[in-house]
């Protein structure tokens, strides 16, 4: 077990501490507001921003979609860039605060900055950020991870930095209470899978990081089952778990997967499904597929998170588990939603892993484009 | 629930990582090597050191105690202002780092150092410090709390400040090996009552707190009966969870006790108890004392640490679970070793925290001198 690890974000949580920015941003810097379609203006939240940015010079800019797109996001960075701002204030999901990390840091490159997702420029400064969640969901308020979109060659590609760690992110759980029930619900199966990525992968001895991921599990899988009662301890509960799956806690020194991700990347580009929903249709197939690698782990995760007996056929009762929750949660473990027919579908999706270079994928590197094929053809249904 | 949670401490774990800190301290900066009473020197942590600090001005002060003084840590102060430090490397346990914090904190303070300890001053800077781990158990290496004693009033006093978070910590689990066995044991201890001190309070509705609490608690229990014969993991694990035992991320927005500590510290101060010892010998006592306020939580921890049946007397035998699993590492419950009566150690101990005001402690300050007393007539034996 070898490791470094390091979370610089101050997390702020709870009730009305979107107040507190104002003792986290210096007085003297000029922030943009970054948001996405305008659900904070409806929910209070951008009112909120704005009593506590008074006194500072602010200004914004709306827009950022799911699935933040590059030409959207160079406007950004146009506007930062112009304005001489100092501070890039993030308010709301993962998309913009992913999008705020590639603004932050290519404010501060000269090239185009896609040059940043290709790996042809290394990120070496960014603007601060700060973040408030507005959607519990991918961890991006305290990690140093952003997955940006590109509409021209329908790529969806990531980046990591420690430079784009927000400085600080306001977790207030009451803001769930204005999302449509899809969002939370997404967001839930967002983060199960975030622990299963870290955690459903080759036993490495570690008890403190696997309890831990097998406590989120069970949270989440629990909040699960009050989705349509959620009261103010489930919404906290399900931010604080959301934080929690994907700050880099629960996967220091052990190995990841990451291989739903990538493939679902593309569900998402192609056929335009909600990130999380796209890993929960990939997610299921790939364990299956994958068997022999997880087998262990899914065995350890039925007993540890499903409470089943030691035996012969936990792991695949497990996967099938695994399946029943998001189905409980009413979300497809199928690709259902897309034109033509499924032979066309699934070498769609492989052309666009070949073309992202996506060809040897998961802990082992061993998701072949044969192995991908394989995946796919349980995970699009036939119509 | 409402907290904020910030851990800046970067952490380098695994074997051979001391040679990172070229990385991590400034090659500009002149470095004070802390460190205790000369252990290092035999087990090759200062050849270690003095390798990866090579190309830097650096100079020692060796000499910090368990418990460290403020008679000792003073006299460093004042060798780091005439030498002008201006970076602190604790190479130690929790008392050379707690140590470490006291020096750092006062080298920027004019006046006498201990009025950090009786919050006369209120640390508003502090040098940075570096902290290589050699014995893991208070979790000081990446949090901003110190204990200090004043030899000349036997007095034992903690301060806490965001000042003197380390800037990284070293956590290397090979240190471990030449420990005697009493040392690694105390630390075993340390960190499990670390953990109950932040989960035997009052139900939050705080799962996720809850769970990596038990996880530690069971982590540490699996430990103990290996202690006879560690292997590399066994190591790793006990580094990893005395760590996350006291890094604030378990006790973020649940209630905290630390009677235990504040009374065992009396212990200490006046008997030499092994400060793990002196919790071992309170805690179960303080614990049945305080039964009613406990016994749900108490319940939990025998379900899910323990694996016991829910049951009307749960709450009871997860004490006698706990006080067992310190006598099976060998760790006394009670005070034996004292001068006088028993009697008089009570009342000696009485007085004490009287003195220092300790008077209402615990998690809801119910713990009154008189509750006190009570707890100490188990916690102290006949002899």
């Amino acid at each position: 077990m070898k490791f470094s690890f390091s979370n610089p974000t101050r997390i702020e949580f709870g009730q009305g501490q979107i107040a507190a920015i104002e003792t986290l941003i210096p007085k003297n810097q000029r922030v943009l507001v970054l948001y996405g379609g305008g659900s904070i203006k409806n929910n209070g939240v951008y009112d909120q921003v704005s009593k506590a940015l008074e006194g500072y010079e602010w200004e914004e800019f709306a827009g950022v979609e799911p699935n933040p797109t590059v030409e959207t996001l160079d406007k950004a960075v146009a506007q930062v860039k112009s304005s001489k701002v100092d501070f890039i204030l993030a308010v709301g999901g993962g998309s913009v605060i992913d999008g705020a990390k590639y603004v932050a840091a290519s404010a501060k490159y000269d090239g185009d900055g896609w040059d940043i997702l290709t790996g042809k420029h290394t990120v070496d400064a960014a603007l601060p950020i700060g973040a408030i969640l507005t959607l519990p969901a991918t961890g991006s308020e305290s990690n140093g991870g952003s997955v940006i979109s590109k509409k021209a060659t329908q790529q969806k590609l990531p980046f990591m930095s420690p430079f784009v760690y927000p400085k600080f992110a306001v977790l207030d759980p009451d803001v769930i209470k204005s999302l449509p029930q899809r969002q939370v619900v997404n967001g839930l199966v967002d983060a199960f899978v975030h622990v299963c990525e870290q955690y459903l992968t080759f036993p490495q001895h570690a008890p403190v990081q696997d309890g831990y991921a097998e406590t989120l599990l069970k949270t989440l899988i629990a909040l699960g089952k009050d989705v349509d009662a959620p009261d103010d301890a489930w919404r906290a509960n399900l931010m604080w778990s959301a934080n929690q799956a994907l700050n880099g806690l629960i996967g220091a020194g052990v190995v990841h997967d990451w291989a739903t991700h990538m493939i679902g990347h593309e569900l998402t580009a192609l056929y335009g499904v909600d990130h999380a929903r796209s890993l929960a249709i990939v997610q299921p197939s790939l364990l299956r597929v994958q068997f022999d690698s997880k087998q262990q782990k899914l065995t350890q995760m039925g007993k540890n998170v499903f409470g089943f007996e030691d035996g012969e056929d936990t792991a695949r009762k497990t996967i099938d588990a695994i399946e029943a929750f998001y189905q409980s949660l009413s979300v497809d473990t199928q690709l259902t939603d897309y034109q033509g027919d499924k032979d066309t579908a699934i070498s769609k999706i492989l052309s666009q892993l070949k073309n992202h270079n996506m060809v040897a994928l998961g802990e082992e590197k061993a998701i072949t484009l044969e192995v991908s094929e394989k995946i796919l053809q349980e995970a699009v249904a036939d119509k």
